[in-house]
């Protein structure tokens, strides 16, 4: 961030974990904010070094340690939920007062608190939650359009206010919508419109004959697509949201019991009051 | 069809119900058998009207009586499924023996099994259910490629072999792959890939929080994207399938309620597990 010009785009920004987000990331920075210095980090020098040949890095430091990072720049954590509280530890103890540090994971409560828990990541770490992605991964998969214009989460805590507006300022230069709100109240609502539809498109996907699977059409590729996404990811963003899905998920399972007792009965109004509410629902998202 | 040239294309084909899928089913012919003589037939003038306005038919009769049907036309019944068997019945006893029936109905054995206490009806009904579609309702929605590439089930029962022959030829022309199997071998494959899907979506729906939807990511919109259908046709699909169905929705939650216990206990392997099964099946479908 250029401070003394007023002018609030960052001049140096940090993508910890370049796969699809921490590519789009890149990307759209480059789009965007094409004065602005663009580095990598990772586990991987050699996909690192790739994503720098394909344009999207202009530099590619190890997360290994070994390397000094930049002072004051905005560093973006794009890694599987559980790594994110300890990358922003890592991060916080090796930079300078102006550094921010921000992420794009999916659960927010977990990460929060145990950020909070250190005083030199609590007072530089801005969660956030860019409402994206897609069940490709890699950074070959990246766009510099996949923010735009879809809301990303702010879940703000203890962080102070310049470091929010930083960070606010970042995510909406990449196209996002920002909404601020707590944590708690974060995975509450992806809960259900997010974590929830992932588990029930992967129980749905369960309960299919492989045999009769090549007669599905395109209700089911659409119901099921992203029980496709990544195992590994998706079992720590459920476990990071477990007591939400929970609830969810029992709320579901309570319907789908409803339904299932309405079909017994031969209760044709009961399953027309159901669907009718659904398509009600499901007719005003626009 | 023009026995005497050999020519296997159908020289007049009455659509029963000129919605989304009667409609796509009278543009196909339009395209791949422009000789055809296409009538629409049904309970709103006006909207026969439109369609052959629109291009689609050449000729409406009303489906309320009075109207003298072609002898040995081609009959496709695109309509509510307990509609179907009825009017099966009731146009048998006003044809000539060489006219064959078909429908579009996305269950079988209840409209199989209502057919065949018609000797007239049963040896002139092929039971078929090209699995093609959309939310979206109304010929004005119709595609002449809605077929094209799709699966269409036959379930042929006791119908005689010429008629089988003629009814999959005809689908066939219309761009579809055809299965045979019986009515209830495929009530039970569309249970899994096709209404327990919708029956989930529709669900997963009604436990959002309507200040909540706004939120929504590409993941829920596909996700439920079937929930914005007719509630009142798939409230007689569900029930003219409920028993498969209700098998359907038994092994779906219990599987969810699997998944919560695991998230209860914490036990990442086993939610590791069912996430990479499925993962797996949804990533074989091409």
């Amino acid at each position: 961030m250029n401070a003394e010009s007023g002018d609030k785009s960052e001049s140096c920004v940090v993508v910890n974990g370049v796969g699809l987000i921490g590519g789009s990331i890149a990307a759209a920075l480059r789009a965007r904010n094409p004065e602005c210095r663009i580095i990598g980090m990772g586990r991987n020098p050699a996909r690192l070094e790739s994503a720098r040949r394909a344009g999207l890095l202009d530099e590619c430091i190890s997360s290994t340690g070994g390397s000094t990072l930049p002072s004051d720049a905005l560093f973006v954590l794009c890694l599987p939920v559980e790594l994110i509280a300890p990358t922003a530890v890592a991060i916080a103890s090796a930079v300078g007062k102006n550094a921010v540090i921000t992420d794009a994971g999916s659960v927010k409560a977990v990460i929060c608190r145990d950020v909070a828990r250190d005083a030199a990541a609590c007072s530089r770490f801005v969660g956030a939650h860019p409402v994206a992605g897609s069940e490709q991964t890699g950074f070959e998969h990246s766009s510099p359009d996949l923010f735009a214009g879809r809301w990303c989460f702010l879940t703000p805590e203890q962080a102070p206010h310049a470091a929010v507006e930083r960070v606010s300022e970042f995510w909406s230069s990449l196209g996002c919508r920002m909404f601020e709100l707590s944590a708690d109240a974060h995975d509450r609502i992806v809960a259900a419109t997010s974590h929830l539809p992932h588990a029930v498109a992967a129980m749905t996907t369960l309960c299919q004959d492989p045999e009769s699977l090549r007669f599905a059409g395109t209700g089911f590729r659409d119901t099921t697509r992203v029980a496709a996404g990544d195992p590994g990811l998706w079992t720590q963003i459920l476990l990071g949201n477990a007591t939400h899905v929970q609830a969810s998920l029992r709320v579901a399972r309570s319907l789908m019991q409803e339904l299932e007792h309405a079909l017994e009965q031969r209760d044709a109004a009961t399953i027309h009051r159901l669907l009718q509410t659904a398509a009600q629902i499901r007719r005003g998202l626009s």
